[in-house]
């Protein structure tokens, strides 16, 4: 990159914020799924005005820029695959303002969101949305792929709680979206069109998120079945009833064994499915709630564990929690997709995806929120062996047909980004995909804001 | 309009579809701000299809294109004020489906929301978002509008329950945004940028409603103050604790003194300001929330009465009802506004138009959803009298200031349309505005969908 460039960037945001050195720019040049490009510049912004004249300068040079948290993305979305200038917000990490009269928290996107979490807590208030990797990723970056997590079931996942953006547009030219109160209708939602755009049209230097009072209790328990359909159905029973848990998390056999022989712990009987479930609300409607839940699966499940305190919950969580990393016991490498099928059908999508493994000689291992029908499907394989991961793509472009035969999305959280942008076109007809272009021409008419993703 | 075009329209919906005579004409020239303007036919399509044809023919002519629910909105959205064709929504008024396993309904746009509420509320599903014109107002006007209602305090507005929709183009193309599912983010949210868009970016033709499991009880309350500061500190104090309402619906003096009039009710001594509220849930946690509140408010309120049973909750919501029909014993007319400001500063607003009003030599009425800060302002006048409407006129544009200078929004549930337009941009900025027109623009580059509002 020109040295110009770069001395204009120093000029911006101080020499100590900008790194051009190879090791600064490979510590920011992967996310979660492991693919890898290098920027040719990192930034480092300290203000919404310093973000301004980055912009203004990268439009004005044509120069790509990508915005990034903290790079747990699982769709390569902050990958830098045309270089340029990669904004990393860790100097805009503050909570600006926790208004509790109004329920409502004001941040900046470089907050981890354990932290923002933590912070309103202490105060009574809950700001739910809870990605796996909420212990290091930001805010700003849950807000670009409008994250999800656990109590997505009962509380809704990021788009549900963001009510107003403070956001720089490619041209330079600082806006506000939505409002800093309950309701709010003036203009068109440019709130929720930016959450989950991937930083592709806007980069959000403030956001006001709506909170909800702090659940007073919260009920943890765990149900064994016999095998992955049985644990399925029980999900479709709880989700017909009138009672909805705030988590409702599935193990497939596979998933549950790795998880098991992963973390130490014995399974009861023949177990061959899994559901570790929380209901919250008052002490009394917790338990209520997970009374009727209990009366619903007790018959058919082989053994229903409620937990008797906090520690106790926190062990029941210990096989869910440690999944992911255990199914490496299985194979060197996982392609690990992000499927939605309406909730009455998840037994039906699993079936399905034991069936597109057998077919291709692979292990597909499947779990996640099955309660939101949001099932993290697990391709096994092994990248070094080519016709081993050829299969595994194979599979997975049958995983995604099967799902939106179903009626479900190829993406219920981790987002488009360079992952899924081949697929894109098997959800979107040309009429919605060309739509979707004219919107991101809309805000970023040169196309420099996060280049090459999504489309 | 061009015989031709009359020809032409009847050939697409049939000839009983569409009506050019004088009385038809009138009869879909309102909506309920009494601002009126002819379309110069109305046709009535019974499909997508048809309504995909119409869209080809208006955009192939220049043809503006209103899509109209009831008419009972209240902003002008769908008062065709350039004429040219009225998309009337009665023929598309099916229920196709509702999925309870999977807790969504999907429906034509031209359902009454009452009629909705009632079919799913039969099968124990609920779906919150209640306009005060329920009983005539449809699904698809709420879907342009974006509305709210009483419930919206814990339950959100129709945004929050919109998860996919089928709509058509101004070119006439079909698309579908959103899932069918409980998550998806695959591509740009379109759902919600279509949602409240004042039918100016495409014509909703099915929409896929969330739904949640049907309270088991609801309990009612009233509460009466001295004044209505004493009312507002006590909206702020119920939203400051860790229990939400479902409704926290609040009269001021002039419309609680008006209201008890029209419905024939004795005050309890000196009431100035009065609250309805309620909580809902199983009945113990209904009861349990109740209490809570109770607890707050009880010492500084003249009187609380909890209801014992349906009856008597239907006859404490009766004042409540009553009150916009009965401000008009105080004056001939009134310009009614949707304002919201942060709950927390609810008695400073009020007490800010009460002061406005005075300036003015007019009464300036409040009530509303004081529990998410909306309150609805009327400004009472007379369009007969040319001084009067004109005070009231600039009485609006300070109570728009006063509301954005206490961080609210001069819109909360009633939208843009024609009568907030001249105030948009006291509200956004030039670069907002001109970022929504360029996004109209992706949409409708010709500019037939319902011209001339928002903008």
């Amino acid at each position: 990159m020109d040295d110009n460039i770069i001395k204009a960037l120093k000029g911006i945001a101080g020499a100590d914020n900008v790194s051009t050195d190879d090791a600064s720019r490979a510590a920011y040049a992967y996310d979660a799924t492991r693919l890898k490009a290098l920027p040719d510049v990192v930034v480092r912004p300290g203000s919404e005005a310093e973000v301004a004249a980055v912009l203004r300068l990268a439009s004005a040079r044509r120069l790509p820029v990508v915005p990034r948290g903290a790079g747990s993305g699982l769709s390569g979305g902050s990958v830098p695959t045309r270089g340029g200038i990669t904004l990393s917000f860790e100097r805009m990490a503050d909570i600006i303002n926790i208004d509790t009269a109004n329920r409502i928290v004001v941040v900046q996107p470089g907050v981890v969101t354990g932290v923002l979490q933590k912070a309103v807590e202490d105060k009574g208030l809950f700001y739910p949305p809870d990605p796996g990797s909420l212990a290091f990723c930001t805010i700003g970056g849950n807000v670009a792929e409008n994250a999800g997590g656990m109590r997505a079931l009962k509380y809704g996942v990021t788009r549900d709680y963001v009510i107003g953006l403070r956001a720089v547009l490619p041209s330079g030219e600082v806006i506000k979206t939505g409002v800093r109160t309950a309701k709010g209708v003036v203009g068109y939602d440019l709130t929720r069109l930016i959450v989950g755009s991937e930083g592709t049209l806007a980069v959000v230097t403030e956001i006001t998120l709506r909170l909800v009072p702090k659940p007073l209790s919260v009920v943890t328990m765990t149900a064994y079945f016999a095998d992955q359909e049985g644990a399925g159905r029980a999900v479709a029973s709880i989700m017909a009833s009138p009672v909805t848990p705030r988590c409702l998390e599935f193990l497939d056999t596979e998933a549950l064994k790795a998880g098991a022989a992963h973390s130490g712990m014995t399974l009861p009987g023949d177990a061959g499915g899994f559901l570790l479930i929380e209901t919250d609300g008052s002490p009394e409607e917790a338990r209520r709630q997970a009374d009727v839940i209990r009366g619903i699966i007790e018959p058919d499940a082989i053994e229903v564990r409620v937990a008797a305190d906090a520690p106790e919950a926190a062990a029941l969580w210990k096989l869910r929690r440690s999944t992911s990393q255990a199914l490496f016991s299985i194979a060197p490498d996982k392609i690990n997709e992000d499927t939605v099928v309406p909730v009455s059908r998840v037994h039906e999508a699993l079936s399905g995806f034991a069936e597109i493994g057998r077919r291709h000689g692979l292990k597909v291992v499947c779990f996640g929120h099955a309660g939101d029908g949001n099932i993290h499907v697990n391709v096994m394989t092994d990248r070094k062996d080519n016709v081993r991961f050829s299969e595994a793509e194979k599979a997975v472009e049958e995983v995604f047909q099967l799902v939106l035969g179903l009626g479900g999305t190829i993406s219920g959280e981790h987002g488009i980004g360079l992952t899924k942008a081949p697929y894109l076109r098997m959800e979107l007809s040309d009429v919605e995909v060309d739509l979707l272009k004219r919107v991101k021409h809309a805000f970023d008419p040169d196309g420099i804001l996060n280049p090459g993703k999504i489309f």
